[in-house]
């Protein structure tokens, strides 16, 4: 028993919560009025098995997760998976994407897998094709791996950081701290994180970013859609959620983003 | 390639939601410090290959579900799923869950699966060894093929019903209308839908429920756990989730329920 194509695979679990909320935007952005409409994926979730992606670019283990993440997509494969796409951000710098690319390859795994940070550039310059200058907000771990920056800047974009004093005090401190911090209270959010976040915004808008990347899955839920006015705030999720649609049951993409 | 075990599948997609909600809960359920300590899980969602289940219930269609489901619980057992459950009260209505084993033992799948219905009542006898009388909140699918009272007289229990009259325009009327009900508003749930659900788990509570059963997924979302004092409100997802984390991996099980 193979599933019929086209199959949709999330390979979550880094962390748990971010498959879920890719998950979750897929069937939002799915234009449905029965069960029966919305779209077939599967998710795997096996955060337990893939090493700290953070603790491999940053040298600290030799351990790549590039194989367990190999191992999920082939057996995704196996199964019908017809195309993919990794919950994560910081699973997609070189070091780690590249190297599931050419394991996949030895191991003849055709099954198509979307790069999320290169289609999110690819998206801005499709849907906003007068912009030049995007501000990236995410984590201290997407700005030394240069994730967003590289990519924007291989589109022919200009990339506009946060200053360190922003990225630290403004975005890490939103989404870490044990008081009010996104990964510990995220429904709701706090009004401290989400000002401090809605600053940060103001921040690479003042230094010219006529978009803003939301690099981090906890982030959308901090930011207004139409905070920043008529500068767009774009959450790669939400996007590649309906690119995936798009691309396997075109007929059913619902009207965002 | 096979998956370590223990390995938990969900078969979700039925609607949609549901198997994304019991995916949260049982992240949430986990007693976790980082992303490595949380739960292998795998989650499909193939709405579109699972007939209505309440349309074959009802004899408007002689399409069982059963041979779609067997087919995902079949493929879960290929990728290394060892415990399994389907995240939806209606499958488990015996013409269906039953006919699913049935197949799954012709084919040799051997993995286990939990029965949410039979599971939750055993859950209230467990943790609540006094109660007697139980209410249900359900849709009038779920009344009609009588799931939870079958279950709960089954185990010695009595099942405490709402009138007519609540059941239409209270419970079906908090979760289908198209102006406030909760399959139209869910973020959040609007005070009108909260406000006839709490009176309906007062009704029951009148008729003499020591405990009420929320056994709808979308429910959950509109009563406080606490509404009803010493009277427990039981979401069966998050009992599942807990039961799911207790017989894979019981040193991770958090405090709820």
């Amino acid at each position: 028993m193979t599933f019929r194509a086209p199959l949709i695979g999330i390979l979550g679990g880094m962390g748990p919560q971010a498959g879920l909320d890719l998950a979750d935007k897929l069937i939002a952005g799915t234009n449905a009025s029965v069960d029966q409409d919305h779209l077939p994926f599967v998710l795997f979730s096996l955060p337990d098995r893939v090493p700290d992606r953070t603790s491999f670019l940053f040298s600290r283990t030799d351990l790549n997760p590039a194989s367990a993440i190999a191992d999920q997509f082939e057996k995704m494969d196996e199964i019908g998976v017809t195309i993919a796409v990794m919950a994560c951000n910081t699973a997609h710098a070189g070091p780690i994407f590249d190297r599931v690319l050419e394991l996949l390859k030895e191991r003849g795994v055709r099954m198509r897998i979307l790069h999320l940070i290169r289609e999110t550039v690819a998206f801005i310059g499709r849907t906003y094709p007068d912009i030049r200058r995007v501000g990236i907000l995410g984590t201290q771990g997407t700005y030394r791996s240069h994730l967003y920056d590289d990519a924007l800047q291989d589109a022919g974009f200009e990339a506009v950081l946060p200053d360190e004093n922003v990225r630290r005090n403004n975005i890490h401190t939103a989404l870490y701290d044990p008081e009010f911090g996104i990964k510990s209270f995220s429904n709701p959010v706090s009004s401290q994180a989400s000002s401090l976040i809605h600053s940060a915004v103001d921040h690479v808008r003042d230094r010219g970013a006529e978009a803003v990347i939301l690099g981090c899955t906890e982030l959308p839920l901090a930011v207004r859609d139409n905070y920043a006015g008529d500068v767009p705030i774009l959450d790669p999720a939400r996007i590649m959620a309906a690119l995936l649609i798009r691309e396997t049951y075109p007929e059913r993409a619902g009207k965002n983003p």
